[in-house]
């Protein structure tokens, strides 16, 4: 049975989720991590919700096999698609990153007015519309999918003209609709936080899920007695499904790091 | 046993291969088709070459069980990844895009300086590269991974002010080297056949491996006596391993058609 010192368990469609270890580490520092990103069949957010469920249970039950404590579901295609079949299907603590999300937006908004953005997996679910209504009947909540941007983000082109003129093209239609807080509605967006921070102009609120996520879960491990107790600082354990030379360069970019350890995982 | 009246089975990582189904009924009218896209997993071309590879074998499985006469391996990272592995698991007639792609290339070059654009795993496999060389050993090939032109393309931004930058971007070092052919090494880029032209200049052939496969099957059909003698036009069949709605639509566009039946297909 897992424990107190038992790992976190992380799991995304491919390196992405790893700004998601990386607010988790900064919040967490003495918990123990166990990564796992499915980079054999990176992207899930241009599938469908059904193989989304099934590669999402798959990556799961890596991470059980594992001893984790916990899952959290770094990629919001994952988790919008799959949190609910994956709570009842195993029985441990699931956290995905669209309620936290959407807590952190309803809380910063004046207007009311909130804009989503993602990949068209996590757009076409709605996913973000039904937690914010939940959370505040009244609000207008505006979403586009921005399949471009992760792209642009693997190239690196992180401050480039052509990457703000793409970000005009997407937002200009939630600048208009006067949004006030903008949800970075997947992992690869919080790299593109200053520019698009820039292109929104002052009055909007950028909310990453990846922070929001690290906050709910130290709640959850403490609602549950599960927090770990160490003093010193936790291991982490990083697995991918296929390890081209980007992965490893990209997740160096994404964890701030000069090296990195990822090992090849069998999982599907 | 497969027969002259058997259909021809194409693959592809997704539906950029459509764009060979449709050069290939343009050629040959006659023949029968059944084309899987692995949508499920799709893309290929960021992956390594062993997954590619066992992502192929059960493509190919998927259509040897439907009894066709010969298989099109119509992405080109499959292609450069494993058809030698495919000829020797597979008894029947097997064929990619890079080596009718070179040929063409070469035939059409003046300078000898050919250029290549493509995915990551085509580009880094260098297998262009070895192709035109055994053909012409004098030949300067330089290739370019252009990961943005894929997403661009399922956008539809194919005559884009953003787009026309990403290519003279991607594409500056091919043209200061003098290049006077380019292959165009991924099946979704004929759509951007006129604007990378344009790009290019004047002095510059595009090379489209969708059309140069389509007549290396028409020798490969006679030379093994497969060759359909109907005079009736052929049946098509499509098969997909996940069908999000954006599919058919994309299918549309590569097919220049208004409807298109798609089916479900279970593979890996």
């Amino acid at each position: 049975m897992p424990n107190s010192s038992s790992p976190i368990g992380v799991f995304d469609s491919g390196i992405g989720g790893l700004s998601v270890v990386k607010a988790l580490t900064e919040r967490l520092p003495n918990e123990n991590y166990i990564y796992l990103g499915d980079t054999a069949r990176v992207p899930y957010g241009t599938k469908t919700k059904s193989t989304i469920t099934r590669f999402s249970i798959q990556d799961t039950r890596f991470l059980l096999d594992r001893g984790v404590k916990m899952v959290v579901v770094a990629c919001n295609s994952a988790s919008s698609a799959s949190v609910d079949a994956l709570r009842s299907e195993f029985d441990i603590p699931i956290i995905g990153v669209i309620e936290p999300g959407a807590q952190a937006a309803v809380k910063a908004t004046n207007s009311g007015v909130i804009g989503v953005i993602g990949t068209e997996a996590t757009v076409n679910s709605q996913c973000y519309h039904r937690e914010i209504l939940k959370l505040k009947p009244g609000a207008n909540v505006i979403a586009k999918p921005c399949p471009l941007f992760v792209p642009l983000v693997e190239e690196g082109w992180l401050n480039d003209s052509i990457t703000r003129q793409v970000a005009e093209k997407y937002l200009t239609e939630l600048k208009d609709a006067g949004v006030d807080v903008l949800i970075l509605g997947c992992t690869h967006y919080p790299l593109l936080a200053p520019l698009l921070a820039d292109v929104m102009g002052k009055g909007t609120t950028i909310v990453d899920s990846a922070s929001s996520v690290s906050a709910a879960v130290e709640s959850l491990l403490a609602e549950k007695g599960l927090s770990n107790t160490s003093t010193s600082p936790g291991r982490r354990e990083f697995h991918v499904t296929d390890l081209p030379a980007k992965v490893s360069q990209i997740g160096r970019m994404f964890l701030g790091i000069d090296d990195l350890e990822i090992e090849l995982a069998e999982v599907g």
